[in-house]
This record gives C-alpha cells, structure tokens and sequence, in this order.
C-alpha cells in the first residue's frame, strides 16, 4: 500500500457538477428532498459511487448508501461480519434549501466518495467495510421533519410515518420517493454503523474569525421546532377601531419581536427564527383573521432550551389575552443537546494537529445527520470554515484548500478507524 | 302618479341571489373583480336591470349603467340634455373581498334599481334621467388601485394606465375584461350626474352602537396605500449569531407593531393596517432576506394622515440603520379625506327625519365609489348600520328592517332631484 492522497481537484470539479443540478430558471439552487432535481442529483452521486466501485444500496426511506468491503468473502457486503466488522460509516446529505449554496452536505458526501478512492488507489485493504451515506431529507425545508433519513436511520422515526409525511406542496413523501426511484428495499437502520463521522461546513463565523482550518465539533445544540397559529377576525380596515380589533397579524408581529429581544437580552447562546409567516385573507384593507408561523428555537444547553420553549408559552398566553386572539401550537420537531463520542473528537483534532492545521473544540449550531447516528453508534463532525458565517445561501463559501484540508483529516481518521 | 314604495322583499331577495354567485367549495364568498364569478354577478345584475326597463350601457372600464329616461324624447338616452338634464346618478359595486359578506356595495346597487323600479310602478315621470351605477373594481383586491372604476369614470385615472394594471394572479386588467365580455365601447366619464348618491352599510359599528337607523355621511377619512419590501439576507437560523443577523421578517413586525403602538398611543382617529404581508424564502430554518407587506392608513383628517405617513417613513429609516436592511415603499393609492356635499346630505337628514328614523351625520371610516364621484359632481352617503360592525367578512349583517330603511330614504331623495 502507497500513502493514500485525496484527489482535490476531482473533489472540488464534483461540487461543482453536483451544484449546477437543480438550478431554476433565475439561477438558484434549489434541490428540495425527492423532487425532480433530486432526482438528478441522486443520480449523479449514484453514478460516481458505482464509478468508484462501491455496491450502491437504497432502504425504505431513500437513504443511499454506497459501501466498500474488501475485507469481507460474501456476495452480500451489506450489514454482515460475525466478527463485530460494522462499517464505518461517513455521511451527510445532498438536499437543499431554497436558493441554497453548494456545499452544505454536499462537501460530506462527496468527500466521503474522495476518500474512499484515495484508499482503493493506494492499494489499502482496510479490515473493516466502509460506507459512504446520503441520508434523505436532512433539510426539512419541503418534508418535515428534517433529519428525516438519518433519525429514520436511527430508529427515531417509525418509517410508515416517515413516509405518509406531507409535503408544503401536499404531495406525500412515500409517492414522491417511489416516483423519483428512490423507494428502496433496505429495511431502515440495517447497515449499522461501527462508527460515524460527518465533514461539514461551519456554516458560522466561528473558524474563520479565529483564523482556524478545522473544527473537532464535540456537541450541537437542541433544536426545537413549532408552528404557532393565531386566530383574530377579519374585519374592514378602516371602520373598525383600533380598541375593537383581534388582528392576527399584529399579534404575530409581537412574538417576532417578542422572540428577539428575549434571545438578544439574555444573551445567552438561545437563538430564535421566525423564518415562516402567512396572513389569511392577505389583503391590504382586511384586517388579518389568521397568522400562521414557524419558531425555531435553539441552544447547545437543555435546560436553556426549555427556558425558551416555556417564555414562549407564557409570552402566547399572555397576548391571547391582551389581542383578544386564539393561539395554537404544534410541535414539528425537538432535538436535545448531542453530545458527540470524546474519543472520536480527539481523532479529529489529533489528525488536524499532525497535518500542521488550526483547530479548535466547537458546538455545532445547526442540525446534523450526525445528531441521529450519534443515538447509536459513536459520532463525530468535522468542521471547515464558512466564508462571513454565511450558509443556506448562495453566496455559502469555502477556500478551496480549506475544503481540501478538510478532505485530508478525514481521511487519516477513516484510514485509522477501518484498520488499513 | 300613485306614491312610490319600494318592493322590500324583491329587494332581499336580490341580495340573497347576488351573494350565492362566486362561492367556493367551502362556501366562502369570494367575487373578486372580473374573474368568472364577477362575469356571473354582472349577468345578473344586467338581467335585472333590463327587467326594470332601464337601457344597460358599459363603458371601457367595465363600469355598468341602467338608464330610465322617459322624458327624454331621443333614442339615446345617455349623456344628453341639452337642458341639462343629466342624470342622478345611484351608485355603488358589486365586486367582493375574499371570502366577503352578501351587502358590501350590492345593497347600494340593488336598492338603486328597487328604487327606479318603486318609481315607474307608481307611474312617475322624472324630469331627469336616472342612471343606476356598478363600478368595477371597487375592492382593489385583484387590482389595484381600489375604486377603479369610479376614479376612471370621474377622470382621475387614465382607461389605458387602468387596462394595463396586473393583478396579483398577474393577469392583465384589459384582458380580463374582455375576456368576461364586459370591455364597452362608452368612453369614460360620458353619462355625467347631475348629483350622486350612494347606499351603504357602514361596515363600522357607530349607528349600531348609537340605536340610529341612518347615517347621513357627510365626509369620507383619507386613505394611503402603501407597499414595502425590507431586504435582508437569509442565512441559517442556527448558526447565524443574533448580532450577525439582517433579518427582514423581524424588521417587518417591528414596523407592524410600531404602527399600533402610534395609533393606539395618539388616540386621534388614525387608523393603520398590515393586512397582507409575505416572507422569502418562507422557510422554517432560514432567516428570512425579504419581506414584502402593505400598510393601509386612514385618517378624517389630511394633517394627520400625512404626518402618519411621515411618521412611518422616518421609522424605516431608523428600522434600516438599526437591523441592517434595506427599505423600498411604493405607494399604492393616495386619496385626500373628502367633504360631500351640505345640500345632498341636508336632503338625506330631512327624509329619514320624514320617515321618523333616528339619524345622525356622519364620517365614513371606508373608501367608497362616491369619494371619487364627488370630485365631477355633488354627492353624498346614506348609511345604515353594521351588526356588531363587522364587514369584509361572511359574518357582515345588517337588519331587514334597516335595509328596507335604507332604501325608502334613496326613493324620498331620488324622486324629489329627478323631478317626479
């Protein structure tokens, strides 16, 4: 066996390619969960997979897995050796958000392929199988709730429920997923992990303020996501007296505002978004009956978390009384604080260390594949930086030789993990 | 000539009839102007009118007039009188809100032709014309500006700026005219009013609340439309720091809640509305980049309407140094508070005093078709009340009794300025 070496120019031409699918008719790159670009991008990894020689399994949630075990004597690679030889699985996601940058998840993925090939071509035959995995719907943005094929994966999320999800365009996820041709057979959670490692952008200003290459991330915070509808009365807007209103809308309008001076007050590592909003009727003289809008709280301690949950709560309670509104909450998706395994982290940062590269222990803030794996089977990330923190994006971007010292890390660690 | 009475219960009737056309499958009401169910309404109204005898004429706008003329000797009744006989004019619209009640505009429309009717069924000869009036587009919902048909027909707006304005369906106004068959060839402004009256339901909870059954309105509150689209920048919503954030949803509600705390705070008779408002991208974990909203305000009085505007636009500028966002404001429409005029609205006091009604005068808090008619010729109001106050909603009521009222107090005043 040669010293293995990532090919970072295949890598970076990859992201590229994988970014130029799905792009609208303005430009933007909107790769929502099993719609048609989908589809495409599936394809496309799919494709490259089979190129690279790993057996390519589909399960019932359309997670892909592309699997490499030299080690291993059977026909069947998948979720065997009576030996203990799970693999070692590297993961993320191809999804995307509306008008959405090209490396988020995209970059863990792909490199995970690169490493793989790096290891083929210098003749490695690692004693473990290694898996490379595209987990369905991480972003949540058409499906919820996000992180659906990892938390599926993971035993999380009964898998008929996962599939009878409906969509913001009404369409139901089990249909779209057999029609883009992705309704795979694998019973979820069978090729179980050895470990997990997920290589990420940070998708915050953390790194490249501290002018740091990689980030060993041992926690993520706890997301906790709500819908909250708040119903007034439609009335005209110019003959009903401010004092005789239930305006929906403004009601809404003081949570938002609500929500930021808390979180901008405690100054206490919550972060609250409303990102979703929508008045019914929606017209300029009718004073809104309806408000209909998402919270998304977080925060890398539990019990802050809750804190927020239960402000909310209080602060809703509150405005029914004052606005003379009805107020009801859902809870579309809530996540604890993760913790990742200590003695993966020490890899990321002992391998950042031996290559020459910055590094530092970080939380991550945004939501992961890894966060479901990690309910079992040990877990880590690995962060490279994101240009002005900005992610979700079209501008999202990262220095290509951050994104190839990125690549390099991993490898060292899977090259370690999968016993080459 | 035996004495004039109104038939009540054809007049319910109508109502009834009308407001059937243009519901959808949940039953809602929803007529907006010149879609199917408008083309439905004006088939009926149309029917009716040429039942009663009157000669229908449209003009390029759209704007429907029933004429009786029976002292008018030409084949033409229309825009004629070389004594001056113009017509009086009784006005008012028959295109709704979404999801709207039955009497907005059709009780003033259909109460003008029970009126014509009471009239030749007594066998009177009016020494004038009288013209019976649906202006299109009243609402404003699809199109925009509101009270179109009227501001064309009184000159304030050109026929060829009108046909071109796009509806939020983005439909062309011209084209969807003609295609419901109703783009006339009478030039706008042709049949001129001697005077105008309009019949309404106050949509506001005054007379109610006061015990009266008419409101003889003598002033109409000024109105500003506005739009404003903030721009921010999305980006993600769990790892953007709150300091970092450019959040135009946030910016948005700031501005909805300042506007009620300025007019709930002065107590001076401004009225202000965010009625329509959107977010992009709309996505649950994402901070919103744009957010696009309306702003409605209304004021009796020209001074305070203006230094609400200004009072609004000084707070988007401090709202784009303080969050970091752009500000953009269109103006939407822009109508100075109106005076109607003391000799008609003298005449409506009189009758419902003759009647034995309990009246009062009266501001109307709505925009209305005779705001804009008042700018060609004398006009004035009659109102009658709202249950509970309640209108641009399937909750909208008012009492038979009151309708029947209502339009007893038209008949008294109509047959006393044409003549009979």
């Amino acid at each position: 066996m040669t010293s293995p070496a990532i090919d970072h120019d295949r890598l970076l031409d990859r992201l590229q390619r994988l970014g130029s699918v799905g792009r609208t008719k303005s430009g933007a790159l909107t790769r929502l969960a099993l719609t048609d670009a989908d589809r495409e991008g599936r394809g496309l990894l799919v494709g490259w997979m089979r190129e690279a020689g790993l057996e390519v399994r589909i399960d019932r949630i359309g997670n892909i897995f592309g699997v490499w075990a030299p080690a291993c004597d059977t026909a069947d690679p998948v979720g065997i050796g009576p030996d203990g030889a799970d693999p070692v699985m590297i993961g993320s996601h191809i999804d995307s958000v509306i008008d959405a940058g090209i490396y988020d998840g995209c970059y863990g993925v792909l490199a995970g392929l690169a490493v793989v090939e790096a290891l083929r071509q210098a003749g490695a035959a690692p004693a473990r199988p290694i898996a490379v995995a595209a987990f369905t719907n991480e972003e949540g943005v058409r499906f919820q709730p996000d992180m659906m094929g990892s938390l599926v994966h993971a035993g999380g999320l009964d898998i008929d429920a996962a599939l009878a999800a409906v969509g913001t365009d009404g369409r139901v996820l089990g249909e779209e997923l057999a029609r883009i041709g992705y309704a795979g057979d694998l019973p979820p959670g069978a090729i179980r992990p050895h470990c997990y490692l997920e290589l990420h952008i940070e998708q915050g200003p953390i790194l490249e303020a501290a002018g740091l290459a990689i980030g060993a991330v041992d926690s993520l915070q706890g997301i906790s996501w709500q819908r909250v509808t708040i119903e007034g009365a439609a009335n005209h807007a110019g003959t009903t007296p401010i004092a005789a209103r239930r305006d929906a809308g403004l009601a809404a309008a003081r949570v938002i505002a609500h929500l930021r001076d808390r979180v901008a007050g405690a100054n206490a590592g919550t972060l609250a978004t409303v990102g979703s909003l929508r008045f019914e009727p929606d017209a300029i003289n009718v004073i809104p009956s309806r408000a209909v809008f998402t919270v998304d709280l977080r925060d890398p301690e539990e019990e802050r978390l809750q804190a927020a949950e239960d402000g909310l709560a209080r602060f809703l309670e509150g405005l029914a009384e004052s606005e003379g509104v009805t107020v009801a909450t859902e809870r579309l998706a809530r996540f604890r604080p993760v913790r990742f395994d200590p003695a993966l982290v020490e890899l990321v940062a002992e391998a950042a260390e031996r290559r020459g590269l910055g590094h530092r222990r970080m939380t991550s803030g945004a939501g992961h594949d890894a966060q479901m794996i990690a309910r079992i089977a040990p877990a880590a990330m690995i962060f490279v930086p994101s240009r002005g923190g900005i992610s979700h994006n079209p501008a999202e971007f990262t220095e290509p030789a951050d994104l190839a010292a990125g690549a390099d890390v991993l490898l060292d660690i899977v090259a370690k993990l999968a016993g080459t």
